[in-house]
């Protein structure tokens, strides 16, 4: 299978970050490549930034819908996933995959979002999801749009402080909503004792169970 | 209040329609000015239209923000309202604005789509405004995309045949979901005897009801 | 368009703000009078006030059903409202008028009830108007309901802390429920930066959008 | 424990067949009489004629408070039990006990209203009664509200071949919610093979099990 | 009416408690008969003691299917309650009769439960159930596993001392959901000053509602 | 990660297939193991069936959690899974597995499930699981449980014609709940044109994700 992943963010580092997680959990069979658009933020910090970026992914769709089996959206909001369903058959979103992964494996999930901003818009995502929210523990943030690239060794620990405070909230996974933040999931497992859903890692997973 | 209407849809004919509807109905003190973007799909048939055309109406509002005292987004489908909603205080949809008004005359109310597509997303806006599906008597479409635009005056008698299958579904009152149609309103309440709910009328009217 | 407002209170006082109210919101061919029973609580405290109106508030409406082209109970508890709509067609009430209305302006919005017991009657209400609880920011009441109606103006203040709390609760659109405080709405809205939705203002728009 | 049925119709007739359905399934301990309002419909057929008698369903548990340890009221629209509550700590009302007692004792429930206008008021009453609609099975009405109190023995067939229909919609237990109709109970039980649960009955069971 | 009751916990006090409360509370015409299986512990503490005893359960209603016409299953938890349903008709748990009578009499209830095992299991039930999560107020717990059967004085306080926080949490009305504690109710009613539903009584009150 | 697949039916025949359809699509660094209790039902019909079976799927968790990082439990209705998650920390049931996966590929899905019994099962589940019915397209059963085991060719064609009544009522994915009918998962998707989401498959790439 031919997954081609679109990082909706423009940073590269944050591309290469999303690529390695996804190989190192894909099958053998399944063969990925992992794109940004050229322009636009490095960091999508709010539903402003993640609109301007939809065109831009439903553009590499296109572009791209005869060489690939499927096609993951690579941000914790989706961005674009319906219009893209539109375009080609197989398109999962990062932050669906990650939610319904972790309701599988947790009675009760919490989210480790980046900004306050993200983190008020995952309430209505759950109601668009028909996901009730008494399977939510808590919604929390971790730091701010600009911390999240820049610092990113600095938010190491912030996570793991966040993390804690979700355990406490009742949560038994959590799931930090960045793809950027992806390759914290083993290292967060480690000092949290409990799963933590990397959106990439589980759309990867149920992508190669799609017919292609 | 200055208000400025944007048509998501670039059919100018649309555009007048909107304009005319919305001045109808509104208050002396209220200026209405309406546009569309000058590139996209004439008419919005389904989510791949829409979120092409979300960005042009960011552009707008951000271009004319200083000028206006409301930004209301004519399609059912709110494209863009979140990110909007980030430029500047006072952003309405017609599609929210339609569904709350409708609610609060009649107990279980209608959508009349226009396409397959647009019908087929009702549900998963409905969850994700958090009205209770048992409020919706039912969604049905009445055409395909080019017959709204190009065969305007034959859709009229398509309009009554299905809106008379929502009141046997239980209607008491009916959204017709394209802001492109509003100027319906009182011909379909002349012909069902039922409250016909037009987006843009309804945006107009809790506009007016802001703090400017 | 000829309005008929009935406030089921019985404060003559209330009655002219919520006249004057729906007065400066309506459009130029609206004509509107405002009537309240003869007897009962000058001010509705809680469900058995309530109730006692109704029969009183029924036949208010049979009376004048010739008369007027729509009706609208001004009390934020919706008292009669379903017995009103099967004596004649067009009937509001400003508690629902509000809360969808409200809901079409912020993702999240707040009540400042009057009463504890009003205040605990909302969840209910909201079930059975179908709207998801996590629409909801808290529902939080501001005096007894002695002090509504007799120290009217010593509550200002009052309703612009409870006001504040709200807003950090995260709600960014306020309803005070109480018709007779409907004229708070500006003065609210400089002091608390938020858009203030009076049921009374609500329900004039909805009803100009009936048809006759 | 004594008991004070009230039943909101004024039809004597009705009363006896609630008083002695009432009595054949209380405990030894329990003292029931039951009354009515001397005037208003005999039958009440929407919330029309159920919002009429709800004060003087009110005055009735005022004028007897002392003497009762516990009220009831014999209506399936439980009119006026809000407000009653707020007179007196035990009120019951007979629709609540008996939707509530059906969901004990089956997966799915369906109603058998009077008439059309109290079938259309059962989605709002689960909603607010924070019930899953698909608890539901389906919501069906028996008659015309004439028939049910002057053709009464020519009904019992009807209930029959509404009851089979539910049983066929999915419900394992049926709600004759009519508390006039409560003595069919085994009637229909012997026809229909399900527990026919009579609201008159459920709400004495739950009295019982309340402090005095 | 002979009904079975069937303790899932192996604990013979906790049998005789049961079989005494249910006794005080039946009609005349009910004959009780308590048992409990022979091996497996004391006390249900979790999911995991519950899975253990269902088997146990379903062995004492098949072997006595013909002796009885109704079953009890005594444990908050309902352990079995699907599976028994389908050995024969009339099978109730006293978990479900709990919650469901609760929701009868009170607006807002709250859980006592013993574990934090068991109260963590609530919101999933209720979920099943299809009850609304705005139902209920609170779901505290008492203890630990051992102090409810070993220390069962001691645990009376603690009981007071939990119902008073789940009052001021907003409950009118209490769940204690051991079934060996269900002696408690008039204690704790007088205590507490609200209704406090033993699911033992709630069960046996609906059983006696049912078609032999 | 070395995985524990327990096939609470006892039929060795389904259990290889189980086997085989796991090793298919797990990643090299997956050891799986597949076993099933000794006695039984060779296939689980319903409640009756499942409840048996739990305290073996907890034996075989017991007795073997030393040895493996990861247990899942095939069949769709997850027996025994939250008794099974105090034992040890990562089991994964193929019903919740599937459930969500199916969620996150399509906007709704349907259920083929074996018999009328575990058809009627799937609303109460899918609310346990907090998913809005309204995800759900439509549940429809194959067959009855003897054809599933023994006349297993035969019933192919069933499935497919059972899967495309599903297609048109709305589903864009399906999924078979039996575990012994997983390896229809690509013959049907080739015939049906939709993701067929088998728990088996689900089950794996989930706990592939899990911390060991």
């Amino acid at each position: 299978m031919r997954i081609l992943i679109i990082n909706p963010n423009t940073s590269v580092e944050m591309s290469k970050t999303i690529d390695s997680m996804a190989k190192k959990y894909a099958s053998p069979g399944t063969e990925i490549t992992t794109v940004n658009p050229q322009d636009g933020p490095e960091f999508l910090a709010n539903a402003y930034d993640e609109a301007l970026q939809v065109p831009k992914v439903m553009h590499l769709v296109e572009k791209n819908k005869g060489n690939y089996d499927c096609f993951i959206i690579a941000c914790g909001a989706d961005p674009g996933l319906e219009a893209c369903r539109l375009i080609t058959k197989n398109v999962i979103g990062i932050g669906e995959a990650a939610i319904m992964t972790a309701c599988a494996v947790a009675k009760r999930v919490s989210f480790l979002s980046t900004t306050k901003e993200t983190a008020a818009a995952v309430p209505g995502r759950l109601r668009y999801l028909g996901i009730d929210p008494s399977r939510c523990a808590s919604i929390r943030y971790v730091g701010a749009s600009d911390e999240i690239v820049k610092k990113r060794n600095e938010m190491l620990e912030a996570y793991c402080q966040v993390g804690r405070k979700c355990i406490e909230d009742g949560a038994s996974a959590l799931i930090p909503t960045c793809a950027g933040m992806s390759d914290l999931k083993e290292y967060l497992e480690k000092r949290l004792k409990v799963p933590v859903i990397a959106g990439v890692v589980s759309a990867i997973k149920i992508a190669e169970q799609l017919p292609t």
